[in-house]
């Protein structure tokens, strides 16, 4: 039995609110469980250096955790001056998967950054800022468009993403941080809306695993991220 | 007239949320209008090395604004790599406000961090992380003694703070971000619940001021405080 | 047809040398076509600060280019002070890898560090580095077995890695720095001798990839690495 | 009675030497007792980005401290690799001060950066810093007026600065090392010379202090002060 | 006798191998004795912005050591986030090295990048990756002649280096690592093909030298530069 | 000609001001004609932990521009939060100088930190600081053999250093930075009180400079420390 007393195939509560933040062009915040993330959707009317005259825009994501978001208090990044590979990691990942359903021609030259912020950790907070952040950035567009700057959205399909793993040898959709840190493989999926992957990251953590179980795996992400696509598209109509 | 219609010795409103986070020893998000801050208090059973085998303990702050928490996104303090000095003056303003209120020897050898985390700044977030702080950290302590770890509290007085200023040649209470960046002088004074003054900091931005215009931004401030007292404690009775 | 004129399911020329650092518990030159990676391996009798008193060990690894590894110099991390997110996402990579092939706890309170500097890169770095790590691991275990500093071979398994990606509509087995740079997809199989999953990665770059793609590269890397484990053998046993 | 023996209302003995380097447009060394901090002001044709073609200039501060200015050394700010949050703290302090009193459209497109070094540190470093930038800073401005690089003189009035504190439960002026470290309360007035404020910084260090204690505190800044603005013009004119 | 049984004016084996990389414009591995360097030659259409319009060139030279080119591994200092003392000193040496010889007005307004990185360290890097860099910039200067970028070879002399030191009493040639950590006295000499001197470095270790000491070192290191220039002169024409 | 008018082998006016720090253990105010170096000598009772528990101390230097000691002002270094390569060679010439003639087992377990901030800067700052840095070190094993901390003097010779060079073609005792910046050849000599060579430092700035310039060079400088070593002398003296 699962910790949460969770089906194998069943995701924790997912709650998806737009408009919690009274500047951005664009926001999310997305609730996984105890899992809380805060995406903000910024446009930016100007470019990075090397994209600048190409006709195109760019998408990109940061991504941080606030030191008490976890159980037990972290080092703040800006303080220690860096930022650890995890989190380069996983911003790099968030920027990747929302690139990859924005038509960046349609966009026009701006930049959308998305910035994924931890409140609450309890496991699985890459795959629930990714559902933000596609709500997030689908807002942005949606106002770019009723302001008029642009015509055509730049959204092509949706994105979503959920954890699965191999959790006392069964696999088991969305992890939550107890199953996370016990798991014998953890594995991250990104689809889109019509069926595509856009990335998989699965690792054996505490044993190697097997084709069959990471099929397995696959199969409950699909699972999952229908059900993510759904409340994407409800919090977007409210 | 004050661009949001609020007499000049009036607050915004003022909301004091605690228990807002699942993991930490105390938490308060506090809302001055549509400046938001996150504070949480956590406790750890350890010191800086400076302080160990002195019989005391030690209280902290740490403080961040989110990218997007402005009305134009501001970089990300972790990419950049270092805390702003703005960044650095004001946790250390927070830490001293909690300091002088709190007895180091009742708290034993242990540190209370308090991160204060700006979800929206709409002007006057050094002063609303103060009062929140307070109120994050009596709930810490009032944690430790229901849990047996301290006996006494180590709180001694409350503390809270508000800004002041000059704004089109009137001395006005609580300045939002439209007052602010337009104000002639600016202060935030750190008053105690006895009457006690903390800290005080005023600024002629945009010309000197005069003796009689900071006394009267004085009387404001202990105005705007003994408001802020009777929250706080209504925020710990719930 | 692919512009080296593999067949889809081609390797590259694949090299592992071992024994090419005079001071180095165990080293590996390993090359895939062009890709040139220097691996070595060195013991260390301490152990982080959170590792110490366990009555295990721990294997790590770092990576690094030279600056003229590619087409283009690039800018020397040492000089611009900090690893990229791409270099530190590698180099998590490789440890896990190495992790997952060892009994940590046959190793004792040690430490082996695999220092994965690339001499010249075509593509696929991060496969032939780890490929070539387990070689040079393995060497030092050898050497540390005929010292009698350790008893039993920590090693657990083989580990190697391949990349396969679509190409023009294609899926290939390890990709050079041309079709990596044009592929639709791009993905990383890291799987060990008995066949069993450590990690995957795979991406789509141009646009998704359907679940048959991905099953059809996934039987490329179960090609790709069967070869790559009869030549780590064959290089240890020279 | 105080350390130094002086009376409650009793600066220390304050020079102020101009023409101190040699390649400077403005210089001077300024002792506040041992106290003693070289300032020199430098004036560049160039302006910060964010400044460029919006027709006025700048005035900017820099702090440091020789390690061994001190009691005990301090680590050189330059080998750790970052300035403190103190340090932050009082260039920005000097920089406002300074901005305060100067016609920055007068000045038009340069800046003037007074760097503010403190050779030995008894004590009430930055307001020495202020009183004595004030003077380079004047002095540069009569050399690019006698230069014909500026026609009328930016210099709109006169700043000093000078600490007072509690010490020993009486109001005293101008704090030494040896009273700072023990005062109940510390605070810097930043004062003009027709009678205004620019700025006050007030700390309760061991307990919080009253309002007629601050109102003391505040008079006998004044006293100070108006003692500073005679020395500031006398080293002018010599 | 020295640890290698070399004669006092004896070098050790040395090899300077050239078109050791497929990229880069030139390249060199150079090995003094079982010391290693792999340098490369980069040639780049850009120069830095200080240099822009001035009608001529730059050559300048970056250092590296890889982590366990060492008896016992070193820090890599990408990881660290900076490049030593030692590290700086050396490549701002091996640049102004090559621009000696070097007809910065010829090269036009391009840059050449030497980028040294020690493989495999026994003592004496510095002069190895002086000796190498100059056939490495020959050959990348031969590539852009032959591709008609330049006309004139910007080459204007040989340069090439040695270290001498005095080891148990005795002026000895070309220091290895052993006799290098227990000499007496430790010195590099940079001379060029018509004699002249472009550097001389010369420190003594465990005590201080004499004149006469001094003039065979240099007596040692003409001698040694002789046989160094007739194998660059070698290596480039085969 | 020189600019200044001095004979090719005459030294700027020097001064060696001792007791110019009220605090540190030893100092000394150097002046190389323009050029005024601030060395103090602080003694501490502790030691990097690679020293400790071996019986013997160390000495070590730390040096520092301020930023307008230049005719232009100059990047402050904490400002920039890195030691530029120049800095980091300059601080470790002179710990090397000073530690040539000290011995470090009669100095006990502590460790002299010499400070050499250079107040102006008119060429041949680092010699100016080592001639400085052995007296202000002098002053402080005076002061610990008065304090009867250490028993005898660890000072075993004299040390100074002082630069010549090659210009308009002839050979010149201690440039200036009018000649230094237009030398064809620039040389530092560190030598002993008796008759020693610690360091040589020769660099063909223009060009190559010949044998029989160098022997003139040294000529020189044996000629200028002959004289500086009387000048420390008479300074410890007074």
């Amino acid at each position: 039995m699962r910790p949460s007393d969770r089906a194998p195939d069943q995701l924790r509560a997912v709650t998806l609110e737009t408009g919690v933040n009274r500047y951005a062009e664009g926001s999310c915040l997305v609730g996984f469980g105890h899992t809380k993330v805060l995406v903000t959707a910024s446009v930016e009317e100007s470019l990075p250096g090397w994209l600048r005259g190409k006709g195109q825009g760019w998408v990109t994501a940061e991504y941080g955790m606030l030191p008490r978001a976890t159980h037990t208090r972290g080092r703040r990044e800006a303080a220690s001056g860096k930022q650890s590979g995890r989190t380069q990691e996983i911003q790099r990942l968030i920027g990747r998967s929302m690139r990859a359903v924005v038509d960046l021609k349609a966009l026009g030259e701006r930049q959308v950054v998305l910035d994924c912020d931890v409140i609450q950790a309890d496991g699985g907070t890459r795959t629930a800022a990714i559902t933000g952040a596609w709500v997030a950035m689908a807002s942005a567009f949606a106002y770019l468009r009723a302001e008029g700057v642009i015509k055509a959205d730049p959204i092509m399909d949706q994105v979503a993403a959920v954890s699965c793993g191999v959790f006392a040898d069964t696999p088991v959709l969305d992890l939550d941080y107890e199953e996370d840190s016990s798991a014998e493989a953890d594995s991250n999926f990104v689809l889109t809306g019509s069926g595509q992957i856009v990335e998989i990251q699965a690792t054996g953590e505490k044993r190697g695993f097997t084709r069959s179980e990471f099929d397995r795996l696959f199969q409950l992400a699909e699972t999952g991220c229908a059900q993510l696509f759904a409340l994407q598209r409800a919090a977007l109509a409210r």
